[in-house]
């Protein structure tokens, strides 16, 4: 394993740490554990918060700030933060308009969010919560019961945000959550795999012909393995899959063209120009495109493509004011 | 190799294309080769181009908009745009204040880029350049007569680029760009190479244990290799050789942690955590870090740290409004 760290034990540590020194106008960190909110709390407005393992990075603690989230708690690598780090968040970030809870759908995920709820719930918090499931590669996973969250998340915290942000009550915001996820979706693949620092080896094998389709954001493997295909025989391929999932015809969407880690910006952009012609073909209205790493699974090479499905709620939300470490609008 | 593309002869156009089809509210591409413009004009004001080989994205059509760039002239992977290409931008952009070119140090960047600044000046457009060097690592280089410039450019496209929206003139917007270029520094290194498309084969080979040290962004070797180390050392190898080249005692300074294009941002995250506490111990104030992907060598595994030493009239046009597809402030 050959990566740019100090020890194994210490890379969630230090990279939450070494995140908020980079930016300290945005963010800070509780004293327990690896839970990161913003550095000015925002009082009288819903409060949203989200998580999971660490390794999707700039994910999520990058979503922390105006317009976007108000704490983020990370986990080990790939694993979910435990109840009592969540409910410290939920504590620290709590509002009388009470928190939305953003879950990605992972089983431990949904468990631990859910049981921080309650216990927050007990203390008087108002908490309700969302779970984005929009992964339409496979229905079941090794670690889900249905869809798994991958990079829609992002729309999510960006489009719930926003909504927040404008003093609406709970009730809407969890509302406009769960119209985002209703009308989103996501798949990707992938040339090489990641290698989570504990484990020491790659999360899987490819032979250096072969592709992994329908990979989710933890290293495990996809729905199959085949030759690997041209950039645009790949993409039309997630894009056919994500088309027949829910109508988009006549539609405007949003479009987020993300890396897995190691996929270069130019490989991305050679992507987004036959996602662009397709789209177009079909008459599906583009209103913004997103190309980077949104949501990475450490340094994977690979990508995946999403699309949103807007109305003009979202489409406003969307373009409203973003200004957190990797988001800004 | 393995790489998401459709061929290696339309890597730079499908990708030019794909990155303007991403952002048509900030870009637009002229008809001659891979040259992209602001959406929207503005005139009154000098205008910036940049650019150089393809391989470094989002430098430096990511950072075309307002508060930036005006044009960014794209040459195949790791090669020189044309004197016509350059030619094409230039008189795309020119205002009656005139254009400033910003080069990195290399030398058909720097031959290419002066012959077309002569072709603009004999059409009576007034044309001045800067040179940007930032690397401490070589004094010359396979490609270089003195130092290479590397992700510093982005401080001069910055803040260069802020100064000119003021309506400043032409000396004062290459006199501040000079300024930062005086003032910026920055090394590299890294654990794996990048594969040129057209080339095929990794710039170098690095054993498993191996790191290069000191790279430019050209899949070039760098001053040595040597065993790996964690990153704590090698970010500590790597400041030393930058603190001693310039005067950073008691100052203000931006940083910029830059990831080669396969680089997890949990890695950028951990050397920055390690850089933040050096310059916190040595008195060093640090204004505003960025970490991410700024100046890239397709998919090579590595980071380079820049140090801007800053004064006031830096500082306010660092935090100055940009708003590009890759850099917004």
């Amino acid at each position: 394993m050959k990566k740019l760290i100090n020890s194994v034990e210490t890379v969630e540590d230090e990279m939450v740490q070494g995140l908020v020194k980079a930016y300290p106008k945005y963010l800070s960190k509780l004293d327990c554990g690896n839970v990161v909110v913003r550095a000015n709390k925002k009082e009288g407005k819903v409060a949203l918060i989200s998580g999971g393992g660490s390794g999707h990075e700039p994910a999520h603690a990058g979503y922390v700030g105006e317009g976007m989230l108000d704490a983020a708690v990370a986990g080990a690598v790939f694993t979910s933060p435990t109840p009592d780090q969540i409910f410290e968040g939920i504590k620290a970030i709590a509002t009388d308009a009470g928190v939305l809870m953003v879950i990605k759908n992972y089983t431990g995920d949904v468990m631990n969010f859910e049981m921080a709820g309650e216990m927050a719930e007990m203390e008087g918090i108002s908490v309700k919560q969302v779970v984005v499931n929009d992964d339409v590669a496979v229905e079941d996973s090794l670690y889900t019961v249905g869809r798994r969250g991958v990079a829609g998340t992002v729309f999510v915290h960006k489009i719930a945000g926003a909504l927040a942000e404008t003093g609406a009550s709970l009730d809407e915001v969890q509302a406009v959550a769960q119209k985002v996820i209703d009308n989103v979706r996501t798949m990707g693949a992938a040339i090489a795999p990641c290698t989570v620092p504990a484990s020491g080896k790659p999360g899987f094998e490819l032979a250096e012909d072969e592709m992994e389709v329908g990979i989710g954001i933890h290293g495990e493997p996809g729905t199959h393995r085949e030759k690997i295909m041209t950039a645009n025989d790949i993409t039309d391929h997630l894009l056919e899959k994500i088309l027949a999932d829910i109508d988009y015809s006549g539609s405007e969407v949003a479009v987020m063209i993300n890396g897995s880690g190691a996929t270069p910006l130019m490989e991305l952009y050679i992507i987004n120009n036959r996602v662009a012609d397709v789209l177009a073909e079909k008459g599906i209205k583009v209103v913004e495109t997103f190309v980077g790493e949104y949501m990475t699974s450490i340094e994977m090479a690979g990508f995946s493509i999403s699309l949103l499905k807007l109305d003009d709620q979202m489409k406003e939300l969307l373009a409203a004011k973003a200004d957190t470490p990797a988001f800004k609008a």
